[in-house]
């Protein structure tokens, strides 16, 4: 099993694309740059969707639904927004189709043209802004803390499954509030949030930073990001949240009198993250034998698998192991025992190996007379005899021992991937050879950002929250730069 | 508060917007026939949406997420599927915006025109069988039972919040199967566990049928149905499960080799609810005062009003309401406290009527002496002075019996709405004059449904599932009949 699929020093992409079709998490599909969720990566989604919906509730917010579409010219209201989104819009230009006349088929009705074009939602903020000018009125309709799931479509020219696909999964949330304190204050708290799941669901430490002027998001006066690092040393943009500034009320006009009876233009934040995160969790763990989940969000958590010759034999393991199966679901853990009969034990332990499911039961009729099984954990690939009794609490045990490995494990890789460089030989030496993010300084000037991309690709994926201030030199220009920010190669 | 709200005998159809509208359940939209789903609408659709969910799983089902966009041809595959879709589709024939070379905003690129246009899903059964073509092989990848939570668009002229809108949000089951009976049979299961749900999830009784040739899914060999009746007596297709037989394996080629390595096509049936749901429920429950919501889907299931004068009343009733609600918590109960000091009592009573609040408990000052408290039930209006001793058990039970007492209600109104009807006459008497159901023989042809629906708009909802045989004449022709039908006019 584990043979088929490529290995990351042979070939990284691949074994990327390798890992995601035969692990069952997606699919290309008849669409353009569009995929198929399978069930198991859906079940990956919905655990992620669901513990983010519960911090999202948990901080304030309540879930809406918005149009699909935004009528054409709500995108030109905010002029830096149109720029960033126009060009990759999936445009509905008719509503109805008839049989062909000249053959076989329907074509498109001419007849059947919208007055106006629609353009399916790359993101909310223009079709929201709309709305929210008819609910707020006065300082008591502020502030409005409201997310949507729902899917976005981006007409991205490569696309890859999960990473960057025409129409994604995500959610995003849109606030409204009286003063510009509260709506930063929103920005930077949904930015925790993001971190803290990304963090202790995902095991995956990411940096939390502010972006450059070129790389905001477009329509915001500041993109905050979480950046996390792959294995193969380039960065990932895992979530990002905005501070809109008054951008989009004063698009949409949308006002509010204070407690005065005072007008002033309604302050804004938009957050979001996407199914680009179940690429990052792949990239992040994963090994050349398939999947690494970290336990709290993988869709089965622990599979038992019976070793046996006989119906005598099954009999006994089956008890056994249904009993298992009841004490481990009353802890809440997602269990499955495969006595399936159509493939052997060794087939079923490569294929739970490549679909990542941390821990795995082998027992056998040894077994029980020694009232001892074999514990395998996905993340080391350690195993270990261990006794029967107290057996759901040891697995339990283990299932927060592997999440926290993981996370220390990538942690580990990703500080040992920070590196200080001061010159610019050094910086394309680093770049190359290692990867990583580079703490480097920078004279600060959207120039020499597009230069440096030019010359080596990379960018600046942010500029720290916790940067202490350092005087010092520009690295490629030399000019004076007060603090260091990070450059990677980023997907 | 509630002087703002139609009458029902004024004006029936205002009165149901005035609900969706000023009980925040939803908003009109910027987008012709597209609504926008409220947070107070979108949190009865949340727990409908948990309540299937858990259902579906529980029924051997998983989630998994399928293209929004359909290419065009695929549509034309099954010949009864495109007659039936083809006339309501968007169709995205572009892929960029560009600056508008004669003025302002953005125009739609010309040279971004797609070769061949996609349709924004309407439906997915097409998308979805081109995909099953590459999972199923053998009997082994059989059955599949698969649903998705998806936006849908059908391009209707007529658009009502919730009941018709251009875009709404539903599931659809797509399963496959290896013979003609699994999948019948998986059918019918689906369809009952929509009744389940509609009946003890919203109160509301339904009446399972079968729908006639006409009235049938484009694609399907039997469409099923559960159909239930409006206080002004209009009927309401709550939810539909086909049985799909051969047709889209047919159109997608999709076979199997069963255990004899014989090749066959694919059985299918496909299934689903939508937010339609919640447009039904309005209808079938509310009264003049605004929205009655059934205890199991109400967003919030309590409400807490405290009455008082000065700050020293307040901290009593306040520790008080804290405690009663903790307790309401601890039984999985939706409480609110609602101590706001910018509206009276008596408003706030108007709003939770209007909101369908099922239980308000009022307390003042004179309670604690008394240690009784006011419980107000939304469904019947009805108050009790109850001890507070227990109180927290008192309202759980209370929220069963309105949960009960509102389906009784809706079933006792259903049942003096179904009319059997043996002459032309009297069938349209009773449609015009009481409405409802009328069951009357049928003798079995499209021509006289289609004469029947032309004089009096009635069409035929369903040959119900408990149907007796009975041997009589047809209600307009005479022709002999095996069985009566129910006629109801529809949403």
């Amino acid at each position: 099993m584990s043979k088929e699929i490529t290995s990351r020093s042979t070939d990284y992409s691949q074994w990327y694309n390798d890992l995601v079709i035969k692990g069952d998490l997606a699919d290309y599909s008849a669409v353009r740059g569009c995929m198929v969720i399978r069930p198991y990566g859906f079940g990956l989604w919905e655990n992620m969707r669901d513990a983010l919906d519960k911090m999202f509730k948990d901080t304030g917010h309540v879930n809406a639904y918005f149009p699909l579409f935004i009528p054409k010219s709500f995108l030109s209201r905010e002029a830096a927004h149109v720029e960033g989104f126009a060009k990759e819009c999936a445009v509905v230009t008719h509503y109805r189709l008839k049989k062909n006349p000249d053959g076989d088929g329907v074509v498109v009705d001419p007849e059947a043209r919208l007055e106006e074009e629609l353009i399916v939602r790359p993101t909310s903020e223009t079709i929201i802004w709309n709305t929210y000018k008819t609910w707020i009125q006065s300082y008591r309709d502020l502030p409005l803390l409201i997310n949507q799931w729902a899917n976005v479509v981006r007409w991205e020219m490569r696309t890859r499954l999960f990473l960057r696909t025409a129409e994604f999964l995500w959610q995003e949330g849109h606030t409204a509030h009286a003063t510009r304190e509260e709506a930063i204050e929103e920005t930077t708290k949904m930015l925790d949030v993001y971190a803290d799941f990304v963090e202790n669901w995902m095991a995956l430490p990411v940096i939390k930073g502010v972006k450059t002027a070129s790389e905001r998001f477009a329509g915001a006066e500041d993109t905050y990001c979480i950046e996390a690092l792959m294995q193969d040393g380039k960065a990932l943009q895992a979530g990002t949240s905005h501070f809109l500034g008054q951008n989009f009320a004063k698009a949409f006009d949308v006002t509010f009198a204070d407690k005065n009876n005072t007008l002033d233009y309604v302050w804004a934040s938009s957050w979001g993250v996407s199914t680009r995160l179940v690429g990052a969790l792949v990239m992040a763990h994963s090994d050349d034998e398939g999947l690494v989940l970290p336990p709290r969000i993988a869709p089965l958590q622990v599979v038992i698998v019976p070793i046996y010759k006989g119906e005598e034999q099954k009999a006994e393991l089956d008890k056994w192991a249904r009993t298992l199966e009841s004490e481990l679901k009353a802890k809440q853990i997602r269990v499955k025992y495969d006595d399936s009969d159509n493939q052997r034990p060794g087939w079923k332990f490569a294929q739970y190996e490549l679909k990542g499911v941390p821990v795995r039961v082998a027992v056998g009729a040894r077994d029980i007379q020694n009232q001892t099984v074999e514990l395998a954990r996905r993340d080391t690939r350690g195993k270990s005899v261990v006794p029967m009794e107290g057996l759901a609490a040891t697995i339990s045990g283990l299932l927060d021992e592997i999440q926290e490995g993981m996370f220390r494990k990538a942690l580990s890789f990703r500080e040992q991937h920070i590196t200080r460089v001061d010159h610019w030989d050094e910086f394309e030496k680093v770049l190359n050879e290692k990867g990583g993010f580079i703490s480097a300084h920078w004279d600060g000037t959207a120039e020499t950002e597009a230069l440096i991309k030019e010359k080596t690709k990379a960018t600046i994926r942010c500029i720290p929250l916790n940067n202490s201030p350092e005087a010092g030199k520009c690295v490629l220009t030399g000019k004076p730069s007060a603090q260091r920010v990070l450059f990677a190669i980023a997907y």
